[in-house]
């Protein structure tokens, strides 16, 4: 496994792979690596012939009162993960490499952004798409994987893909969890001990909802209610939100139709978790 | 030379165009294709294998109030002047093979595009930098030409692509005159014989400022109000701006410097027109 800390480094490695990498596997992260980014790079492994793994905490999809300097960097602990993983090779730039100078372009996808986490983190997913598309023009990935643990992103991403006519496939890979249902995720490990039982009131929540939608219960409002009752069983967890929306626009609907997409975000503390299960009744 | 409508024939034309497409040059048009293009698809023909022109009026480019609807379309002459100029592939889709579905994704360049023709023309540049990253990836060029007489749009292209990392260079080709000096363009065929002669008196405006600044008058005010004074030797001709500024940053300057862009933009009855030169001192 190679790690490459400059775009010029990448780009030579991944045309030295030269035969060996008719298909190229893409992986983005900030690091800090978990089972649910080891299930995207199996993914990976399994449908290319190359891949590549990005670790890179992206400031610019960090608010000013998030948690950028906090954020967990465990770089030696994410490149055994990757070289166990058969990553072949792994771009982790310092932020001077990705924003050289001074940034003035920005990729903004409207509308898909504006709504559920878009509301409370203005400027996160034009910092996300930003980075993508730099990561994207860098190693020229002809498929990358993405979490359906972020739903909103991978949307946000997929919707980007198709206007830019990049060419490149989006992979959506299922959310993993822990045992008693909670997303794995990186800020999980910022939770104490009673935080972290109180949280997996949120997969408990989604699980409500998707009782409610299959017996047959058409109004988005009474299952959100019902939702909110879950979780208000724990007062110190914060409701952000709890919505339920199209999977296409992300626009909340009347009523329940066949795909549903059922989304949490909450604090816990200093601790913003997110969750989601899509509730297909076609299936 | 080839003709494709649509973004899946470009895509496989240039794939299967294999060994004798190493290095792939493009020029992007509105076609409308006058000698200033001419010489963007020369250099293009000069310095890569396989030379690829598009032929695009970008409704996202053009205000509500502008000329959209009859800007020129000469098809059949375009395509004429790309076979007699050695051009490998046309492509020239309808409007709707570009923004296949509700565009929701823009590209946009700050500060850059906020002066000059950016002021009067809201979200113009926003139009051009977003259909410049989409046709980028679908023709993945490595070498693309644009010209001079467009020198904001030069160099709000050049920072997109430095800014999201794109593998392309961009080459900035001089400006192509009448012999009477009027900068050569698309819309020049609005004007009246009347209007075409008095737009002469623009260029002058530009070789009396490059005058004045090798005679070492270092003041940009004492120089724009002169060429204020030769504008308005044609009252019909109404100034929108005549700026000295930054060639980098595009912001005006106090005192000229080694290197200056003087820029024009001037309508002659509803025909809007802009020019400008580079005087460098340190050539």
């Amino acid at each position: 496994m190679k790690v490459a800390r400059t775009i010029d480094s990448v780009r030579k490695l991944i045309a030295n792979a030269g035969e060996n990498c008719k298909k190229v596997g893409f992986v983005p992260t900030m690091g800090a690596l978990h089972r649910g980014h080891v299930s995207l790079i199996e993914k990976a492994v399994k449908n290319s012939d190359f891949v590549v793994v990005s670790i890179f905490v992206n400031p610019t999809q960090f608010g000013p009162e998030e948690d950028f300097e906090k954020y967990p960097r465990p770089l030696e602990d994410d490149l055994k993960i990757c070289k166990d993983n058969s990553v072949n090779l792994v771009f982790a730039p310092p932020v001077k490499e990705i924003y050289t100078e001074k940034n003035f372009t920005w990729v903004n996808v409207e509308k898909l952004t504006e709504t559920l986490c878009g509301k409370s983190r203005p400027g996160h997913f034009r910092g996300v798409t930003t980075v993508c598309a730099k990561l994207f023009n860098i190693v020229e990935p002809d498929i990358a994987f993405f979490g359906q643990k972020d739903a909103q992103q991978a949307i946000v991403i997929k919707k980007m893909v198709t206007d830019l006519n990049l060419p490149i496939k989006i992979v959506v890979c299922p959310t993993v969890r822990e045992p008693d249902g909670l997303a794995v995720s990186s800020r999980n490990k910022y939770l104490t001990d009673d935080q972290r039982k109180q949280a997996t009131l949120i997969y408990k929540a989604l699980q409500t909802a998707e009782k409610m939608i299959k017996q047959g219960i058409k109004n988005p409002q009474t299952i959100t209610e019902q939702m909110r009752k879950t979780l208000s069983k724990q007062p110190s967890i914060k409701i952000e939100y709890i919505s339920i929306v199209n999977t296409q626009n992300l626009q909340p609907i009347d009523r329940i139709g066949k795909k549903n997409l059922i989304a949490i975000a909450a604090k816990l503390g200093s601790t913003r978790l997110i969750d989601n299960i899509i509730v297909d009744l076609s299936k």
